[in-house]
């Protein structure tokens, strides 16, 4: 199905910068299941540290947005961006850290309405208001 | 610049069903300004009807997402969607709303990460998940 | 499959708000078939009235463009857009409102010849001609 | 402002093959301007030539679409491929080729609506119904 | 599955133009397997005939890249525009082109990181540096 | 014009963590000139370290791919993705890298091509052929 091949832990198990990576995500979210996507990107070790690494940074570590929060924009860049894959797999991550049925209707009404108006935008040309633009 | 005329406030006078909409835009953000969107939209009666319309149900009325979170999913979806406008304005709006830098950084860091990991699955063709599907 | 539950008709008769709208679609289309894509909205009732009320006045109300050019104005977006789902049903949507297989093809030849001008436009990032500007 | 040279009239004359080009291209629309588009295609005769020979088959050739809803439709499509340029041009032309006030609001509200029906449908990620897909 | 129906062998042969296409294909290529894409298209034989002879011209004819280079810009912008139906295609005619593994993965991290700085440079809205624009 | 500030060679000098990056930029570009992407990434040091990070090890270390190569990729995705800021600046830097107007010209054509091509397979939904896919 996919263009690369998907890594068994088997295989894992026999690469050390793999399987350091595997062992970082399943003690990182507490879950012995690691899914399709970091199976893929293991055919690449050095792309799959750095994406993990930066996964982490970016989506794991304390900062200035909720876990939760974050996990809603991710979903909302993957559709717009038509990843069928990212939106399963953020949406199944959302709803594990606690989204709710009436918080996952708005994030899908908000994505719906964003679209819209961008292409109503684009399609009109809009120049930007002065007001909104930062100085330089 | 737009491929529609953008209308005056003496326009916007002079045509009832436009000032119903200016005036109610105008009462609900508890503001003067109207920005460049809704006057191009005001070419089209309904469709500016409409649209504001849907943007105050989505986008103002209590719900179970906070306003900063919605605007900065706004954000999100109109960087993917590479809308121009879109991404000055609501950026603009949510900064209105209390959106510190250190919030916009992530935002900005969290859309970059998705649409990395969004390339790369698609790149990769890396198939979903069971676990991540919702039985019909 | 989805990231929602699609919806019996015995859930939608079980629901007022959403069976109002299932009533009115079926109605409208004259047929007792209602596509997943409702069934798949009816989890928000809000924003099935308010999609289904959009597509009533956008799609199905009399207008400037007559129902076939619509709908295959609809094809073509959601092609740009990349929505599986969209291109389907909106082709057979086009089909059942008498695209026939020449008109098809020239809209898929127009599609793809619009895109490959889009980005070539977009990769020598061509200035607008100034006549092409509506006045301010 | 391009990353590539827009071509002078003058230099148009001193390429035997672009300056055959530009002709049809004034011959065909009976008109002197040739937009930037043509202008910075010029740098690669081999292209120039292709694009326009397209162009020339599935826009202005007699077909099964008329000319207005063929230029429409590639509104349509950049707008939702993003391209600033290929929407100021082909609204104009629209324009040119009779597209009333009315009919431009309505293909405007139809790519904002279609654009959210999209992001709904790829963030719901709902199944094709069986009954939309042609047999293999 | 397909919007369209995919033609079978015996329809090839029945149709003189599709046919001449289909010949043209196995004898540039090699090899007797014709893929679905030329199979769907075949529905439109002007389409068919225009699109094979642009890929012969820019993707089979000596130029100034090399056979190789030219698929992996092909899979980037086919992922970039969330073509499964292409992606998957060129990925394999890259390999069968010659790439490896290590070519394959790099490609990969490229897209990836390049679809990451186009979202932050779009959601920061960076002004264009002056050195970089082809004077006009 | 930016949604951020762009930081000035004085407010770079005044922080440790950016002028560190930005040391290292002109060290291995072997050039003083930063150019404005990095300028409003500023904002935000730990980005500003990872893409910085990330852009080194995928687009300078020495790997499968010449720097040519990869750049040209680069302008392919940004293009695909409508990035203004990054269709200029990466055919900038593939020119320095030595892309000479032959290149450019294909790369522009292929491009131009590969959006045509996944229009059309997007369009017409056509299904992946088995011979594509790698086996799980």
């Amino acid at each position: 199905m996919a263009t690369v091949r998907l890594w068994s832990d088997a295989e894992v198990e026999a690469s050390p910068r793999v399987k350091a990576v595997f062992d970082d995500i399943r003690a990182t979210r507490k879950s012995d299941f690691v899914n399709n996507f970091w199976r893929a990107l293991a055919n690449d070790a050095a792309s799959l540290e750095r994406v993990w690494g930066q996964l982490k940074a970016v989506m794991v570590a304390p900062g200035a947005l909720d876990p939760l929060t974050r996990e809603m924009l991710y979903v909302a860049v993957s559709t717009a961006n038509g990843c069928e894959y990212c939106v399963h797999s953020h949406t199944a991550v959302a709803r594990a850290k606690g989204m709710t049925d009436a918080q996952h209707a708005e994030l899908v009404a908000i994505i719906g309405l964003a679209a819209q108006t961008n292409h109503l935008a684009t399609a009109m040309q809009v120049p930007v208001d002065a007001v909104f633009k930062v100085e330089g």
